[in-house]
């Protein structure tokens, strides 16, 4: 009795984190009243997870595949459960929102079919192993809509769907068949709702990037051109948080009590970019960082494909707690993770 | 300059009285200000549409054409402009709820990948024809879900959309898909949520079959056992005002002003069991026709796969009137309907 755990998307930022907690663990949770000894740890991305630490990769439980999540045959072979009693499958990669938004069509097929193609993997797992395997989807609070009722409400695992990016569409779609799937008895799906995670290295194309470029690059001593509001409030997450919620998401949480909706909107608060730029120069300061200088530009001068900020100011997760998940969300422990992750390692 | 009108699933109740008054029509809109000739109108389904008129199908524009949904190249040749101006398609075509549920492979493929196909292939009309072009898609209230709010607040296009059922949830993919694909400019997108449509003759393996036949079956003089109690109100529509406001969506109503929620709650009212079994003896004795009986029978006695009524109880449709569509449901209409149509034709 063993759970061999993989891990889609192991290579990205989320994933090469949660890969190196995981690695860490004796044991994983495979009910709220039962763990099991890791027996293998699968880290399955389209290219190198370069990302993961040295010392995950010399884990001897730790096994690399590379591949393409649209394939059925590559899916079928990396959720084989082999000798093993249970399969865990945390699925975190994605075409990201910008990129998304640029070329629809990959984004359709890796976000939307991509997704069902694991999804039916992972369902065709309950007759090799006798019952429905955990599946853990890391989804979005871009599902939700920049509407009138979700700028003054905060935005709910209940809250309209209907996402101003083809992004957010691709994950809400994916978090209603989960739900669907999971009711019909296929798999026991849980859905993480991330808020920005911030603190990814180097340039991406995602709406959030000035929330992390106006701490990483002026922490690393360069100047950076803030292409957005300062005052905006915008909901982010913690690196460390979310795989920690990931991780009791893929079996300590009680997948009965979630009920129908199995979407749960992992631990979030909202910041403003100057609240994220007080942080910096805090940071900076404590670590003896010379920082480097903010310049408001106009939005239009930004290399990022979606100009505009246009998700839900607040996010509810109360339901996050009332599950048990850990909810610390805290702007300095942020900034100072990517300083010892990225500067000072 | 004419339009070419495709309807799919032409054979089903709502689809075979959408083509008789399309053959009724000279021209169409193409947007709200402009209207041009119908110069062909094909009609697309699995099986021989037998309910459509003879009247209708003896019309020179119209054109019977059998084939798979899912079907790629089918799709193809089906919306091919051929000399037309415009391309106008109506998708009625669905799996119904008690069939998606029992078959839910059969289901998702039809709903969910068989609507994404007709999608995929009207964009592709945009290069041909030089502009985004009309895709008018047929959704249910079903796409809400039974929760605590939806129970006591009626359901809008904006309500939350975990459906009860996996029909719900394929046809609220599709809704989100259709909203984006609109976003994009890939087609010109507009979704008529339909309430239950009371009075298709003969048994169907619906959740709202008892609606149906606790008319449809006295009236034919047979004794109707009612599995559902006699006080639960339930959305229903009518299927001559459906069909009046799927064409005004179809050109008529205009898109701009729709926004990006293409999505609009066709006309309901709702009625309990008690008032459709009242209505059905009122136009009864008008129409001189001996009705059957009625007895109440426990729920798990019915042979329809979804026991519960389990939708919202009631529906806004204040959107589909803001959009001028007809608004008439008016249930004494819909019961003499069925009986000139089915009893007294």
């Amino acid at each position: 009795m063993a759970v061999k755990v993989v891990v889609l998307g192991a290579g990205g930022l989320v994933g090469a984190r949660l890969c190196d907690r995981l690695a860490q663990l004796e044991t994983l949770h495979v009910s709220p009243t039962e763990t099991q000894p890791i027996g293998k740890i699968v880290l399955f991305d389209v290219r190198e997870p370069s990302a993961v630490a040295e010392a995950t990769r010399a884990d001897a439980r730790v096994h690399v595949v590379l591949g393409d999540l649209t394939d059925k045959a590559a899916m079928q072979k990396v959720l084989d459960p082999e000798d093993f009693s249970h399969v865990t499958a945390i699925h975190l990669a994605a075409l990201l929102s910008g990129y998304a938004e640029e070329n629809f069509d990959l984004g359709l097929k890796i976000n939307l079919f991509g997704s069902i193609n694991v999804m039916e993997c992972v369902r065709e797992l309950k007759d090799k192993l006798g019952k429905p395997q955990v599946y853990v989807y890391v989804s979005t609070d871009y599902v939700a809509c920049f509407n009138e009722y979700n700028r003054t409400h905060p935005v709910t695992e209940e809250s309209f769907r209907l996402s101003p990016v083809s992004y957010g569409v691709q994950k809400a779609c994916v978090e209603l068949l989960l739900c669907d799937y999971t009711r019909k008895g296929f798999i026991d799906g849980r859905v993480g709702r991330l808020s920005a995670v911030i603190g990814r290295p180097g340039w991406s194309n995602s709406i959030s990037y000035p929330y992390t470029g106006i701490f990483t690059q002026t922490l690393e001593g360069k100047d950076y051109d803030v292409p957005l509001p300062m005052d905006v409030p915008y909901p982010c997450s913690s690196l460390n948080t979310d795989v920690l919620c990931l991780i009791d998401l893929a079996g300590k949480v009680d997948g009965e009590e979630m009920g129908h909706n199995r979407v749960v909107q992992l631990p979030a608060k909202s910041f403003t970019l100057q609240m994220i730029w007080d942080a910096a120069q805090e940071v900076a300061k404590e670590e003896g960082i010379a920082i480097g200088a903010i310049k408001q530009v106009q939005s239009d001068s930004g290399s990022t494909t979606v100009k505009e900020i246009n998700v839900c100011p607040e996010v509810d997760c109360s339901k996050a707690a009332s599950l048990g998940l850990p909810t610390d969300v805290d702007l300095k422990d942020i900034v100072r993770d990517y300083v010892h992750t990225y500067i000072k390692k």
